[in-house]
């Protein structure tokens, strides 16, 4: 920490955290930002309500071009100056620069696109964005992408014009980055972090953060030092593959004389895991290594401070995996590599049974990876598993994935993070990782080699389910409404600019 | 057989397969009866639209009760008096009879209701009916039930009509049974037979035929002494009946400390077959009986004569289960009972993939039995197995099933089937039993006691699967077009009243 402010309560107007802003803003003229937040908050929520409204769904193909225009607008519109789409293969990306001839530039990673949704599945219409009353929690905009990640991202865009529209100077120069693919693993976004202009963009910076609603429902905030990688990979059994069973779906009689994909699928991925779904065979697969004892210190302290019930009741889980104890549980999801099936589908699929041999099974896995695995050598373990198993005929098609990213808990993208919550109050929870995954790797891997972190106060939850919110008034005075959220990266921006 | 009557040529008009009438049929003027047939013709055609057009889906609970009301009209419409609805805890039955003072008494069975479609995978939609004309078969009627079972049912109801409108009577009285859920394995049907009045009248009968397409597309008429029976269950497991896993999806990172319900039905599932999914490795499960050498007999003709190239082809199938020769395959199919997986679904199933470690996993499975096979042995066997191996929490559903039907080759609904036949100039492939399912056992099994087959000239195929057909004008002069299914029913009745 580079400056010793004097602790700061939470303001007691749930609408903003920072009813008093640290010593060491010596830059900004806090109480000029904090009037034109609370000014532009209407305004702001309803920039939120409407991008939630236009989704981009790159696994369905939906709202492009819409998607990549809107950002870039996004970006104009609170002063990023060029902002400009790059193709890929994909999706375009979005690259804009902000030069507020500050001394330091920071990097932002923005993802503009969000998870598919079931609107039946949903109290409120998942492309509504409806304001509504959360007991609890006060007021929030719920709709897929308000917390993952649209919600914290617009309240990052909402800081950097309350700053310009109180007629300052940013304490950072800006370098923003945004792909319309991380729902499906980010299978192109090299393409745009290594855009000769965009690298070299990105190579000055002090790292790159993405925005997030770093607040738990108590208003705990937890600061993970990097996150778990991914593959998501789709496995298909076909007759047509196989050279056996149906090429098309026959009638299931035939089962007597005709051999079954479907069969061929569930006995290849009964191969993958042990006999309680939950340790990897898979052969020769890279192991991760084992915990630092810095990092099982974090673990102890997480699991005394966490609350354990209240997490089971949110994920509806009566025991974690071999009843473990709390502590241990939240070890394994540091250090452990999983194999999950996100879905199956083959044949008949809606209600009730058809008889029919399906010529054709399919098995949706994700595989998440801790250092110093990578997601290249999963696949590779995994393919060559099938093929010494017997299964080469079984299609593996990795639809995108991530390497594991770790910062240091020095890097000054951390450390400010620090100073921005020991100036609220806050005392953070630190965490080796998330078990959640995002492409850091590309900003923290060669060549850039770069710090990367998520920040941000707020709360929100529901990523990739039903009744996806983010808290706009909040209920808490502990947890950060839109407004302390906006503020938080206004502190974050200072607090790097020092 | 009973006569001796002259052999005869398939008319060169595929409309009629009998351009000329066996001696034997003294009773009926066949030539009114041909030319009213002709007569009818389109009308008829038109019928058969109109009843395709107007689905009855009991597993989505589609067309009721307009589909047993339809049923019902159409019975009344060629003379059945009287016809009623039998109400059962499912959809419900009609029952109808039609007393011509003949001497002996044919039992019918009808399934009024159809599998589901899935419109996109269709040339032409599934319920549209349209006439086509298909290169090799001529005209046919395309959509879904045209085979299984409209078309050749509503062709049994235009003979009994084409005989009172050439001012004749039926050889035979007629006790009609017909159901709305044969496609989910008629759970209920028991309800519709054992109506005091229904099992009465059943049971003065020579044995219950359910009308057919018997004829391959080269015109080979198989005759089956028998089916297979069945049973259709969903397997599902789930966090909340497991205890373990989430009780609804969650976010597929948490996989680390929490089990996954998809995975236990996986390995569930495994235990079920053997390595390439086709021997059946339930616990005590009940044994087939071997073939006789009759039924070998049978199988050994059935694979000289049968065309296994096509058949192939037909199913997009390059090899039998272990390579076997045709006549081994035919053997396993005639012998061997199965577990069939029909479909799994679970958690994501729609393009690429999503990142969540779903609650519920379910498979749809249909197990085939044989001889002394029984239903309820056959599902008590696993789920003891399911028990046995820990996975008592899995959720087993049957949705409905058979046990398998014998008829031996001497009963008269047989031998007449053979004496038309031969009439009509075909020597017919004699199968041990339909490795597909109908609940014949529930009139061969006691009370009735009765003799319960197929019959009918014409061709059709995809049934239970897209372009599912029924041929109308037959470009084939050794395949009978709808006229010539028409008039197999005229010479079956004929035959069985003799």
């Amino acid at each position: 920490m580079r400056t010793n402010p004097k602790s700061l309560l939470i303001g007691t107007l749930a609408i903003a955290c920072f009813s008093v802003f640290p010593a060491w803003s010596a830059g900004l003229d806090m109480e000029k930002v904090e009037r034109q937040v609370v000014q532009q908050h209407d305004a702001s929520v309803q920039r939120l309500q409407e991008w939630i409204r236009l989704p981009s769904i790159a696994a369905e193909d939906i709202g492009f071009p819409e998607g990549p225009e809107h950002m870039a607008s996004l970006l104009r519109d609170v002063g990023f100056e060029p902002v400009r789409l790059i193709e890929t293969t994909g999706k375009p990306g979005v690259f804009g620069t902000l030069d507020a001839g500050a001394e330091h530039t920071l990097g932002v990673y923005f993802m503009y696109d969000v998870k598919q949704s079931v609107p039946s599945e949903w109290e409120s219409p998942p492309l509504a964005a409806n304001l509504l009353d959360k007991p609890g929690l006060g007021k929030i905009v719920m709709g897929r992408g308000a917390v993952n990640q649209k919600g914290p991202e617009l309240a990052f865009l909402e800081a950097v014009r309350a700053i310009r529209d109180s007629g300052q100077s940013l304490p950072v120069n800006l370098v923003l980055v945004a792909e319309g693919e991380e729902e499906i693993g980010s299978p192109n976004f090299g393409e745009v972090v290594f855009d000769p202009e965009v690298q070299e963009a990105l190579a000055g910076t002090l790292g790159v953060f993405m925005p997030s609603a770093a607040q738990g429902r108590d208003g705990t905030v937890t600061v993970n030092l990097g996150a778990k990688g991914v593959i998501e990979v789709q496995l298909i059994a076909s007759g047509e593959r196989w050279g056996r069973g149906p090429g098309k779906d026959v009638h299931s009689s035939l089962k007597a004389m005709i051999d079954s994909p479907t069969w061929r699928l569930v006995k290849a991925l009964d191969t993958l895991v042990s006999e309680d779904g939950n340790t990897i065979t898979i052969d020769d697969y890279p192991e991760p290594r084992p915990l630092t004892e810095a990092e099982e210190a974090m673990i102890a302290q997480a699991a005394l401070r966490r609350d354990e019930d209240g997490l089971k009741e949110l994920l509806s889980t009566p025991h974690w995996i071999d009843d473990l104890p709390f502590e241990q549980a939240l070890a394994r999801l540091m250090s452990q590599p999983t194999v999950n099936i996100e879905g199956l589908v083959a044949g008949y699929t809606g209600p009730g049974g058809k008889t029919v041999l399906p010529h054709r099974a399919e098995a949706k896995l994700d595989l998440r990876l801790v250092p110093p695995m990578k997601a290249d050598a999963a696949l590779a373990a995994l393919e060559a598993h099938l093929a010494r198993r017997g299964f080469d005929d079984i299609e593996v098609i990795m639809s995108g994935g991530y390497d594991p990213t770790s910062t240091a808990l020095e890097a000054r993208l951390i450390q400010a993070q620090l100073t921005v919550l020991e100036a609220a109050g806050i005392d953070p929870i630190l965490m080796p990782r998330s078990a959640g995954s995002y492409p850091g790797y590309i900003f923290t891997g060669p060549p850039l080699n770069l710090p990367s972190a998520h920040f941000g106060l707020g709360h929100g939850s529901g990523a990739h389910a039903p009744n996806e919110y983010f808290v706009i008034e909040s209920a808490n005075p502990n947890v950060a409404g839109w407004d302390g959220a906006v503020l938080s990266y206004v502190a974050y921006m200072e607090a790097l600019g020092q």
